[in-house]
């Protein structure tokens, strides 16, 4: 038995994600593991290091397997490549541990939001970056953000209809850059609730605008509330960047 | 009478090109005369910095026009970017002296080549690189695409079923960088031939797998021969950065 580790790049436009509760719709898993059962001759069920919804992609999802295959990795990858639709990618394959678990082995996950900071609407990259025309106030967005470091109930950052038992997660990273019309923000934590990102981006970008006033994102925070905390963003601005292990 | 100047991000992908001898393909230009046909109600001509082929993109494309309307700019440029599809976006609309004229007023243009430079193929920026997979000598491609900086006969470099008169243009500027594994390649000159960028990288692609001996691109540009020049790499890589005035 061998346990094979697969770094993954998605563009996740067209799928319903990572993995889905309706059996109908086409998703990233489902697609991967269609690919592996072709190639290997056997149905196998593979374990991502966690879900990411609808539309938003993956520069480096991690997911693994067992096999009794003895296939040379660098023949699966070129198989993996060669069969799967243009939009999803095996950037790498590896052999480890038995004990290798995707998701419970993970120590943290980063994931990027990109906005287009502009006056005009994006041609080249529409389906990566959220357009935002309003002028931003990066600095006060930096200095709000620090309320989120560390430990912390996220309750008020959770998909309302996809509450988890425990809203407890450790961000242990928030940086927010500009780079001419590109702003990023990236967020690495221990887990992350559904929609954490995009509803923590969504606060982000009132207090940006001025519209949440100063502190404001500490007390959404405490509040546990998540409707104290603005709206959700795209899903195509996001994209999960790495996991460590 | 104003003279209007736009610039215009657009992918190119779907597009035969900016312009296009064959009247029935849908081109960049023509949909944006349309857009402003139908936001100025008059049927104007748009002159373009310089044709992109099928499939080039544009980060910042330059057109001009003439118009006896007395629209805002700024309404304009929303109206355009209204009624253009996805793909094509006015970044910027300016009021410019009578003279201004997009191509012969142009110094210089800018042209950027990815090439995307690792073992897997791309999932994410498919429609934007040249996935190669092949390890490349840059230091040897960076010596050798000196002899081409200056003012040469670039008749080597030139397609061989659209030749120009005048096959003389001067690079002023030829920069080879990695930022992990993409590979730019950024050429600045007074003008370029057809497909002179793209036979360019092809040739320096030829010289950094050590396909090619040293020397041999200084040899290739004096012999004035398509044939010895090596491949056209694919056009979904290249991209019009800047247009200098």
């Amino acid at each position: 038995m061998r346990n094979i580790k697969l770094t993954v790049e998605y563009d996740g436009t067209n799928y319903a994600g990572w993995q889905c509760q309706k059996s109908k719709i086409k998703t990233v898993q489902e697609t991967i593991e269609k690919a592996i059962q072709r190639i290997l001759q056997d149905k196998i069920k593979i374990i991502g290091s966690g879900r990411t919804d609808a539309g938003v992609h993956a520069q480096a999802q991690i997911a693994n397997f067992k096999t009794d295959s003895s296939i040379p990795l660098e023949k699966l990858q070129k198989a993996l490549n060669a069969v799967l639709p243009d939009d999803i990618a095996i950037t790498k394959v590896e052999e480890v541990g038995l004990d290798f678990h995707s998701r419970f082995s993970a120590k943290s996950k980063v994931y990027r939001y990109t906005i287009l900071n502009r006056a005009s609407r994006p041609a080249l990259l529409k389906d990566r970056v959220y357009f935002l025309p309003h002028p931003l106030n990066l600095k006060l967005m930096q200095k709000e953000a620090k309320a989120l470091l560390g430990r912390h109930n996220f309750q008020s950052f959770q998909a309302q209809d996809k509450k988890e038992k425990d809203s407890i997660r450790t961000i242990k990273n928030l940086k927010i850059s500009r780079n001419r019309d590109f702003i990023y923000i990236d967020i690495e934590a221990d887990g992350f609730l559904y929609n954490m990102v995009r509803n923590i981006v969504g606060a982000l970008i009132e207090i940006g605008r001025g519209r949440f006033p100063e502190g404001s994102l500490r007390k959404i925070l405490e509040s546990r509330n998540r409707k104290l905390a603005g709206p959700t963003v795209p899903a195509r601005g996001l994209s999960l960047i790495k996991v460590n292990y």
